[in-house]
């Protein structure tokens, strides 16, 4: 391996997985481990975890520089603290931490311009122009926001259901499907787990694909979750593409597990992104290349795109 | 006074009020305290607030029955739980431990039959019939349900300002109002507020008056969160009066601070129940004189309508 190395990191809520390169692009090993999320970890765990992992990478590889995109580490306040504990720990020559969404942004255009969607257990929609510009929609968190993710569309399906359960909306299959998805006897248990500690942001997402499945079906309720998700997405979309002036059509890349169903979203996700024609496809590079990318923009390394071209995660 | 006594309580998230009558209905003293929230206080809290009040109503009383109506008190292990301290306290011959809304309910309506719609921090629609038979509506909480209520209004304010703000939904002067009224300096503060501990329910409720104040200046977006609440409320009512089979025009004591604003609400509110005529008042009586009611009904003693047309608290 050459004189200088670059890692990407891409630490998310289920798994942390590292990538190395050579100042050419050549990609020479990869690793992963368990989740990272900086909001669970805090600045030493996560520090730790990368530790760990780079030294199972390549052990007494100190790294020219290192990026990590990290679940949970949107702002400031927080990059600047794990910078610091990872700079303590000297894992790099030069380090920069920043949000997993800005990591996922530079691997779904390989480094391009364009915007990323994404819709998992939370949603943000996040985007950048040719002069490097950044903009961002949505992603004020579970309470404040987070439309179209699994969880939102999951609670918006247990209020429905209650509605139905108390004769104060329509009737929907939901009163059932949700209850077997999320394995529980009845709704008085469904009330009690929400506010007590018995089912979590994350086990309430996992039941995400009930709601498709009673929409395929032909249940209306189930239907209008996901259609006015899908609309508020494409808003967030539309006012991003806007903002950062991209021309038609804007390439979207769209990622997270509720884009599983992305034939079922396509159509209200465009409506929902009013005049600005879309070009909706998978993101083009994992998370944890986006983050290598940035790693060797901050080295000033120029990756040639046909070396981009041919990346395959080793 | 007589032999037999009767006391009721209404324990609020705000004050505590107790009431004391004959077995004839004759009230003859009240007294106030702080807040009794079984959720805040637990059944000990409430349990010492309840006896303490009671030596102040009068010394060495032991009432034949006490009613007490609790906030956060919905659920029967709660009110099994509160009632077994108050027996341990012995504070009464005999013990009954109600919702604060059954109480709010047997108020509303002197005791009689029809609807209570609450919207205060949180919201709930309860109804009887003259066979007795209750049902409800709304009332899951501030995550599942709570339509309409000063949170769920405030919180959707917040939402609409920062979907304003990241250009993903309309212009609203929400993004400036709901800053003001919360007394924050920007919206990055208000989600960090929300998510740490800076903002609490209680307190964004507090700022419901600026969403009406918003409307009446002629605010869309104010305009139709205020609309959409009160279309869940009135949706809630139909659906209460429909399954309890009330004739029309139904009987429906509107109460709870959102209520200040009846007559923005009352199309709204009206359209939600469908077909459903509804005749909106303010409730008769407060909810320690419900309390007091179910307190005399479970000492089998019947209150003519002719006392409790001159109930005033004494």
């Amino acid at each position: 391996m050459s004189e200088q190395s670059f890692v990407g990191v891409d630490a998310g809520g289920t798994r942390t997985r590292l990538v190395l390169a050579d100042h050419q692009g050549g990609l020479h090993a990869s690793v992963e481990g368990g989740p990272g999320d900086y909001q669970r970890l805090g600045a030493a765990g996560v520090g730790a975890l990368i530790t760990e992992l780079l030294q199972r990478l390549q052990p007494e590889l100190v790294p020219t520089v290192l990026c990590a995109g990290v679940a949970g580490a949107g702002r400031a306040p927080e990059q600047q603290a794990l910078c610091g504990e990872l700079e303590s720990r000297q894992v790099a020559a030069q380090i920069l931490v920043v949000s997993d969404a800005r990591a996922a942004l530079e691997g779904a255009h390989g480094g391009m311009a364009g915007l990323v969607c994404i819709a998992g257990t939370g949603s943000m929609v996040l985007g950048r122009n040719a002069a490097g510009e950044e903009a961002r929609a949505g992603g004020w968190g579970p309470v404040l926001g987070d439309q179209g993710s699994a969880y939102a569309l999951v609670l918006e399906g247990v209020r429905r259901a209650l509605q139905a359960e108390d004769g104060s909306g329509e009737a929907t299959s939901l009163q059932r499907d949700l209850l077997e998805a999320l394995e529980l006897g009845n709704w008085t248990d469904i009330v009690a787990a929400v506010y007590g500690s018995g089912l979590s942001r994350a086990r309430l997402a996992e039941a995400c694909p009930a709601i498709f499945a009673a929409a395929r079906r032909g249940d209306r309720v189930a239907a209008d979750i996901i259609d006015a998700a899908a609309y508020a997405l494409g808003a967030q979309v539309g006012a991003v593409a806007r903002r950062l002036r991209l021309t038609a059509p804007v390439a979207v890349a769209c990622t997270g597990g509720v884009f599983a169903e992305i034939e079922i979203l396509r159509g209200p996700l465009t409506r929902g992104a009013g005049g600005v024609a879309l070009a909706l496809r998978p993101p083009r590079l994992p998370g944890c290349l986006g983050a290598l990318l940035l790693a060797m923009g901050e080295g000033t390394v120029n990756v040639p795109e046909s070396v981009i071209s041919n990346w395959i995660m080793p």
